[in-house]
């Protein structure tokens, strides 16, 4: 067996426990269930497209974009679960197999997924071309910022606290950055908005906050110690912020421009 | 060979038993056949959608997400199943190569897929969006409530008969809550609906009580002992279960909405 | 090396002859060509269907979900084969692994598609809807009652033959009955089809026959013996008669109604 | 390591030489882009056909369904090539892991795809639906014959030059016939041809005289001695006639039936 | 441990060194997210089509073409990174199970989509048939060669610099010819574009300079040291000219189409 201290520096805390049969079940659970509801929606969001004014459409199209790219990612993570545990006796072992489990492909995959999810918002709204790109470009280059910061530091979640809270706080200086610049557009979102569809994007905004909030705890949360259940509730967080973040997300976007569509005549 | 008192505590009868090898074929049969048939209709759904009225089309869309994320979820059981078990001398052995069986993918689908499979009646009935919202989520969670006390509970189906029927009965009081708020849904319908069509509710209605009313006797059948047949008619009722909910459900569904495209001109 | 008494019970004479490199490639051949014809031809009818008048498009449809059914479990007994056989010497050696073949995948996946297959001859003929849900309900209780009783026959086919035969017997009741029943649709199809058309439905007849009649002939072929030939041969007739009685079924259906959608002037 | 004399029944010479990493490298690579182009290219041709008039929307999804199926069983043989392949010291070793190569998957996967490619040809050139079934006919027969003796002569490449010799003249008198009706219906293609296209059929003839040529090369190719730049080569071939007499024959028909729709007016 | 003398020979640096944990995890994450996002890409693209005026079409058809192309090659180079580097002790060791790594997939790859970019390019600009084919050609011929010529020089890059700057200095040669003839269609196309969008070729102009210029940096980078390191920045740069020059690059022509398509009142 590989000791802690070597198992340590893949910075990812999965590969210093071991697991019993049911946190085992319960993370594989979590994450096919995630990859499949991915997949799944895939074939809504791309339907959606065709019962929208034309100038919506992009907008499920970018939510079926996104449920592929993240769908792919969540399935390679499952992959890496049932890999890289082995039953020993009564439990499963880490490290199986000489493969190691990593939430790195998450943050890779948010490179992707996050730009799409912001410029979503602005086309959503409907805000006029010049405008889209400026306020789609601030946001953007925050949220990349945050990322790579937050990828960086998380792999100090072995236990090189310093290195997890100090890029911690550094990306969280860039969502903070990032929240303001959503404001604007939330802001601008309520102004095109068509009198009966106002409170729509003042409601994104708390959904918004209450699912991009979700990231920074599932980053803080080996520190409550190295156990099989923060192991799982961890993962279980990731899963509800991954559903709710992009797949209701892409759901409401996609019900907010079916009814200004409707609205518009079409 | 791993003892019966470890293997218990995976909380699966399959690896319990050794199986012979019919009922090992028997077994990768029927779950087989299941994912085969989900994913093949998957394409006769969104086909499907092409010949409706517009407000209609997301019926039989719903059913083809339902068809993508269960086939997901059943081709994960075949190729467990396929894993798990290992021939040694005459018998399948389970537990093979260290890997255990279980039925807690089911479990955590149906989170996903019972929540559309809800929404898609009312919306089939055609209720107004605000009672529709309302409707949903009052069938949504007692549904929700019903699936996670059960997964809880069927961990004890190992020998653990209290876990299981206390958690049992108590999943049991969410599905009679359901079921009323089902049955008020239907009786809606049938005010919907038009006069030709007044019979499709009510009958959709016994179709409904039957074919959900399948999953609690698998989920109990256990206590019957744990021998391989228990196991293979464990997993045809399941099997019975999923095709006729899900995808007949769907098709019923699908030329019902039909038949009201045509009534109303289209 | 597993003796062929033990080897007898998994009821299937792939288990119980050694293969030639000359027969093993055949046989991989073989599944590989139909598993790899069945997928491709889901496009095909897929796009069919955009050919034709509304009410006909179910009739491709269906051939593209009995494709992808089919071709999933085609592909599954291309990989059983692949798995099951090992290079020993100069000879494939059977049960590789601990794996065995089955041909049981077929008669589950027949379950499925024989009843879309049949449903579609009465859709085709444009029968009014009671007679045709009548007419689909007679051809499918015998054409289930066939699959299974033969399903469960063939698990004696490694040399139980009294089970073989007696089971092969009981099935072919059932098969003539059902072909008494297609008899009743193709006179149907006959009255209702233009004039122009009227020879399609006596020549569809005789291509019933003459391709479902090969599935028995494969069923009895076991009883000539145990050898590699008759292995690969009986492949061969399945995959004949699967892609005659799937495929080209599929094409000469969806050419009539291709027909008739332009003698009703689509 | 088994010896070469038995390494000669498998009767491909891929598994009587080792070859180079530079060799193995090549083989992998040209595998690999042919199928990843196979695969790429069902998407134009699905495209395309919504680009045309209904009646000429069949030939380019008839080269989307060949893609479909020449893409899957070219994904095999790279499949095959990676795992039959093993390094030992500074060379891949043939026969690994007990598993052999074949190039018997073309041969079979031929036996859809040529009648296709024949059949599309008639169709694109617009002929009248009894002679398209005659000429059709009239080219399937020598096609498959042609395929089959060849199939069965190539299994003598491993040094039977007698069967290698004697059934690839079988077989080239049957592409000899091919080579006649195809020249019929090309003659017809002028003819049906507008004014402006005429020069079409023609330049199609030299095509496909100069792409289906390279097949009976890559047959005989084994002859000039058994080392890994005739097996890399004889890839290489395969490889280019693939992409030329499935790939680039299906843009060609697809552009001429583009030119064609437009001047009908659509 | 196979000597770093023969692990030259198989011409890819990715086989000469170790890498840490964290390199490992970085690269596999640079060509996951790679060829996920290529992937979901191809769902924007087929969208998109269905956007434009019919005869813009062919140009987001053919992104998702090299989407879907330059997706599966990415995803081998993925799979074949996981497969040939292997944890010992605190270290990834390459030439694990006796697989090798190579970046040669790509220049294949490159062969197949270097050539669709480059046309739809002139397709983009509108150019009138004759020049449009007779353009293609004179681009597509120095970009095969620079292809073909890199592809031979970059096996010299574990050590025989001779033969890695020779064929790279002459693929050079062909890049700068091509760059001429890509720089001859600019300028056509800013002669056909509308005057609202004259600015877009020449600011493709650039975007192609930058984008392809990355990939003769990553041809030559291995001269700095054989380095995890190197190999990791490595694949970030071919990675980042991927998305860049296919992605992007897609994204871009798509939108200048759609405002053409507007500007010409579809
Ligand atoms: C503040 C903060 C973080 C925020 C992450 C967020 C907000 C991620 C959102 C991801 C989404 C929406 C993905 C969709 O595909 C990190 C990086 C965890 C690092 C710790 C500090
Ligand atoms: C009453 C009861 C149950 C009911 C389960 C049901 C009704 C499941 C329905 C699932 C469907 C329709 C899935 C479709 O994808 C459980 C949880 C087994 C636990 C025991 C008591
Ligand atoms: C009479 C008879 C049989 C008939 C089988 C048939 C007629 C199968 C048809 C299958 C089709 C058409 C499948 C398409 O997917 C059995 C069961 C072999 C058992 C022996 C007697
Ligand atoms: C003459 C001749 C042959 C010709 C083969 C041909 C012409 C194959 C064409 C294949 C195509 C077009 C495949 C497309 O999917 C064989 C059989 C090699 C055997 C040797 C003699
Ligand atoms: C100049 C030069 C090169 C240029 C390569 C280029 C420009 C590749 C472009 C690839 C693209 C755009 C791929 C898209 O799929 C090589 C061959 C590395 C060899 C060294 C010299
Ligand atoms: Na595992
Ligand atoms: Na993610
Ligand atoms: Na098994
Ligand atoms: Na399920
Ligand atoms: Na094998
Ligand atoms: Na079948
Ligand atoms: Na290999
Ligand atoms: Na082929
Ligand atoms: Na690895
Ligand atoms: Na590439």
């Amino acid at each position: 067996m590989i000791s802690s201290d070597i198992a340590g520096q893949f910075g990812s805390i999965e590969n210093l426990v071991s697991l019993t049969a049911g946190q085992y079940t319960s993370g594989s659970l979590i994450l096919m269930v995630s990859y499949g509801a991915h997949f799944a929606f895939i074939l809504f969001f791309l339907a959606m497209a065709w019962q929208l004014a034309p100038r919506y459409r992009i907008v499920p199209i970018m939510s079926a974009v996104v449920m592929a790219s993240a769908g792919l990612s969540l399935m390679r993570e499952f992959s890496l679960w049932q890999e890289s545990y082995e039953l020993v006796g009564t439990m499963y072992r880490p490290l199986a197999e000489n493969s190691s489990f990593t939430n790195a492909f998450r943050y890779g995959n948010w490179t992707i997924t996050v730009p799409i999810l912001l410029t979503q918002l602005a086309i959503a709204f409907g805000l006029p071309r010049p405008e889209l790109q400026k306020r789609a470009a601030r946001m953007i280059v925050p949220a990349v910022l945050m990322i790579w910061t937050g990828l960086y530091g998380q792999f100090g979640e072995t236990g090189d606290w310093s290195r997890l809270n100090i890029w911690g706080v550094i990306s969280t200086v860039f969502f903070v950055w990032l929240i303001v610049e959503v404001r604007g557009v939330i802001t601008r979102g309520v102004q095109t908005s068509p009198a009966q569809l106002q409170a729509w994007p003042k409601n994104i905004w708390w959904f918004f906050l209450a699912t991009w909030g979700l990231y920074p705890i599932a980053y803080a949360l080996p520190q409550l110690g190295f156990t099989g259940d923060v192991v799982v509730v961890r993962q279980l967080l990731f899963s509800i912020a991954d559903i709710s973040s992009k797949l209701i997300y892409g759901i409401i976007l996609s019900r907010y421009v079916l009814r200004r569509s409707a609205l518009e005549g079409y």
